[in-house]
């Protein structure tokens, strides 16, 4: 069982993305909707990105319906360990995906996947039972329906599992601002359009207020 | 307490549906939509036909206003045990349904039913307590409202059972598409709508492909 | 404007179904739940066949990301006018598509398809106008999300559409059950779980009755 | 086309109930829930029976799986004309049922029904087109889900039917407290849990007084 | 009929306020949260004082289970006419509440009142008979569900009301900021919690800038 | 910590009802229908009765805007005790309502009340301390709010209390229907409106075979 | 009143953004999603772009709590004339807005803005009122709630409103795939996440085959 | 881990307030109504000033976009501490508002803030891992959606986080009513507006006695 409350490290972490495919996402998500989902998966693909952790993807059949990667997380990570899976479902059964974890050396596993049921709970369980700390991000993270998420997110938390979101992950890896206030702000302005707008009028405000002074 | 992730083996496992009955279903049901609950169950059924799993279905006084099982299950499992019981509501406290599992030889219980805080509940809770593992498919199971079926799954995870869908059953099972790729796909495309939509969109796309070819 | 109470008449009917294919509705509909969504478009289809209705399907650049038609509608309607069109949006806009519906020789236009807001209100929209009468059936089109249908449906229902269900198409079309109960029945009974639930409990109690009194 | 504002009157109205079934309910009924739904047809029915309205009640099949009418209202309406349609599913379409309207002699006619977008849908249309005021009971119908409900209120609405519910018809039919206060405050108490509590509280805060003027 | 836009006047409109009893508020209201109505309510009636609008208010039953008028109503409005209907439901039949209305002089009738469906619905057709023209002001307006509230809604917006909320007709009164650009600031940041946060932003950022300033 | 599944038993459990004040489920409950809630209080308080468990009532300053108990539960159990606590928010505190609990000689509590988060959860909670097994009966007590009622009963069941419902405490309670198979079923029919109806069409097909056998 | 069905014209059309600021997305709009908005108006703004429509701006005190405009509206739109209105709240009031409208020479005007109910609805009656038509944007435009936003929606339709939403608009503007069926099928990629999975998987089967025909 | 029922005492307890700020709840809080959230928050923080707890208040970037803390606690705590944050995004990782916690010498924690997953979860867990009792007030605590809300609320439990919302803890510190029965009542009232229309009630029945009794 992890402890009490631990905190993810910069030096400690790593990223796994398992089976964010266009057809999964297309045929089998339907608990976000799709624009919010979207931006779920790219912010923590940009949080990894910001904070340079390793980030280990995987696919299932991509040479079939289940479809490609999101193109935009081929394109953030052009030399992450990509592990086309030839037929495990629970990624962890395949050799060379744990080695790819293995070989990041970190012990904190920030895991976001389709479907939350399968992708992301089966290799966050057998993560744990193989000693490593998992952080589930479940917004990053789709699946069937609200009922069958809750079902899973309660497996996985009374096997020990983390239950975050991405801006919770981002939030602990950045523990204070002033580490790159600039940097986590514009991650945060682009991933959030919500604080987007603040910062829009914030912007606006000051600006309102410089004039003003003329 | 199970294990931190007990994986379901085709090897250990048995399959018990505990009162899926017209009148139960038509009357009580109301946390799932009727389309969607039949798929859920059905789903279930030809996943355990599927595996070849041994299948155990429970009625509690078909020859009355619960109604008979539903057909679809009757004529898919015409030689599985039916434990038609005269009276106990928690399906444990019959003997012939306890015998009928352990004739099985079974210890990994994967347990659907209608109303899941009662059919469900009860014999989970006994199952756990009797030595097995209890592998609740909470999507297959129907009961009043979301509320009361929210409660009754956190009672039975805080008591050890592992909350699943039938679709995380089917992939675990399954672990590795290579067992036989044709088979699990054809399972999945029979029951996920929206699998079998991204199905039909890939062999479109070869097909024209294909055209284009030639 | 219409009459104030129309009815169908499946002398005077004819059935248009347009762009219920694959990748539309993977991609877009997200007003209905997938099973719910599959199984109101092949009700709507079966409707169509038991009446022996006329039936007009049309698909949106099918060799591409749309996607094929559902297979389902291929096979029930492999003699049905299939109108691929080549870039038009209103299949009103296309000639063969119109041409298709004045060959039927009927005025009452029973119309479905994805999206609502599009492929649905546009060509209702041009048939009201061309003087026929539309009859948009609701739960048998899909779009992007509730919000979206209801302005589409109040924007027809303001221009004259009338606003049905399968279920309420099926039945103004019958009529009468003694037209043919059986089939009638049987049609229902395949098309609605919560139908075939009640007619199970009926058939069971029955049986019971039988055994009693022999 | 009815008046901008019309009135119901204790002269001038009928009640209609189509088809309240227990089969039909059961099955098919997914817009209130069990508990709401049975307390807004009952508290209908014994709004009819207060006013002395005359009352037409009409079931379609009911030796069959449709299932007889609910027993509460078979209770209250002894003497009331029951049509039982051999086929008709527009209940209109059947002479002993307009027969039982006109012999009322009323022109206001208040109906619900199950299910409303066909049971309660055709009917109401009808007797708009022959003339009659139709008051659609919005709660004391039921059917599929909301967005079929939508649907057909909408499809009424337009057609010239008066969107109601049973406490503003019950409202309407009653006018002025002072017709007779205490029978009408026993009819929203008995029906109405929410205003059952409020009374109650009232009574015990006069009885607290009571007390302490002793 | 209305116009097709009829703009309020501040010199031609006065506000009903229609039974916000507390004991119809607690017992009967449930389509809108408890924090939400009450500001909504109060929003209106704080609206009403800001332009000076003739007010009526009216009760029906106070000494009894409705209870008396909601404190803030009483304490806003010392003079208004207070019409304590002795028994007609709509407010409309009482000839003291007509002519308070008439006494205004004002064709505009910004109207709200518990519940939607008959307290606000009855005299809003009533007026729009009677010649007004009837603004419902349908956030300051409750019922018994949603439901409830979209039917008497659609019955209402078919006779000819105006469906409005309570930001919508402080925003018709208002017409121009420069009529009183602080009061009605003012006004939005007291009742408008949303509205209070980005004003509290504004003031915020411009102290900041202020301070970096100096 | 109870037990991994304690069975409620009839010798060996009592029923603890809280605060079921008029006033307060008036003003307060909102997570669960007006009519849904009473039916799911009165159905646990006639399953005490059928059961004859002991009961113990409790209300909180009814002598003041809480308001009386609901007559039907006064009505029910006219000599169970009634604590009336004169401040005591948590039950427990109250010495008389210890002594009654302890007066039964019953270690299994089953406990509803108004609110969920403290007048159920406070004394479930000494409840456990004390040693006693806390029944929570979730859907017989309300609050404010699902999100409130969620935070308290996952508050509770991390304490150990089992989460259960009505109908759930009610089949526990009778454990097999042959103990008294018509009383349990008069029970269930009165109490559930969806059981009420497929018994209603089992009468009736059994009816129906009746009259074709004559 | 317009139209049965009016077409809009890519000649005969603007599109009119009004108040969509920071400040008021920020505080006022909760009836759609964050990411979910802020999509559907940069949709609206890169149809009108890429139809190459006049686009009117309008902001209401910029200079203040509203805040600026959203930047990317600023960006898309460098030329475009901006009306920054001093005070008035129905756009249509100020002159200058009305002098940018008729200087398009257009009279089919595409209408969204924050919040619907006073800066669309106000605008599109006068509109209406003056002639013109409108074509209300419903997703692009967001407000207080969905309750709020349904009653705007319903009086505008009432009006003679169009209600569409921006894929339908765009889909009218398009009429022909054929027209650019790139430059189209990019902006639906772009602005469509769902769409965009569906073409990533057609590109990905297409390229499967590629693969294998090598 | 803390004990099965950890009481909140007056004498042990401190109310910890974390990053209130107008930004922050304008941007990003969507998991309650704005009405809803802005009274929870004042109502727990009104239980605070009753109880004369010791407040500790945070702030992170309240010079920037986060905003000012809410103009209402900044009033009602003119001599908390407030500590405002230069970077760090878990308070506790800031030594002086740590110090400030100690200052207290309390250590039961009262804790509510924005975002729940981040600003709430980040402290309680330090708290938690510090030896403190820490009770999060769900209701006072807002997050991006519910689904973010549900993930960290259990997070938190499974760590042993008290989950309350703020009538309970209010309760809780309370006791009992006599220790000021009219100090507790008017906090009531002024925070629960359900229960102030029940006040209004019963104050308004004993009016009416009064009147009838003289």
């Amino acid at each position: 069982m992890t402890e009490l409350y631990s905190r993810i490290s910069k030096d400690n972490a790593a990223v796994i993305l398992v089976d964010h495919q266009t057809g999964l996402i297309s045929g089998l998500v339907r608990d976000y909707g799709v624009d919010e989902f979207k931006n779920n998966v790219l912010a923590l693909a940009n949080t990894a990105k910001f904070f340079n952790l390793p980030v280990i993807l995987s696919t299932s059949f991509e040479n079939g319906p289940n479809g490609p990667l999101m193109q935009e997380l081929v394109d953030l990570f052009p030399n992450a360990p990509k592990i086309s899976r030839p037929g495990q479902i629970n990624a962890w059964d395949n050799e060379d995906f744990v080695k790819a974890i293995e070989a990041t050396g970190k012990k904190q596993l920030i895991i976001a996947g389709v479907v939350t049921d399968v992708c992301v709970a089966f290799p966050a369980l057998s993560a744990l039972k193989a000693g490593y700390e998992a952080f589930v991000v479940t917004d990053a993270s789709g699946t069937f329906s609200q009922q069958v998420a809750n079902a899973a997110l309660m497996r996985m938390a009374h096997a020990g599992a983390q239950l975050m979101n991405w801006f919770s992950v981002a939030s602990e890896l950045q523990r204070d601002w002033r580490n790159d206030s600039e940097g986590f702000g514009a991650l945060l302005a682009s991933q959030l359009p919500g604080y987007q707008n603040v910062i829009g009028s914030y912007m606006g405000a000051q600006s309102d207020l410089g004039e003003q002074n003329n």
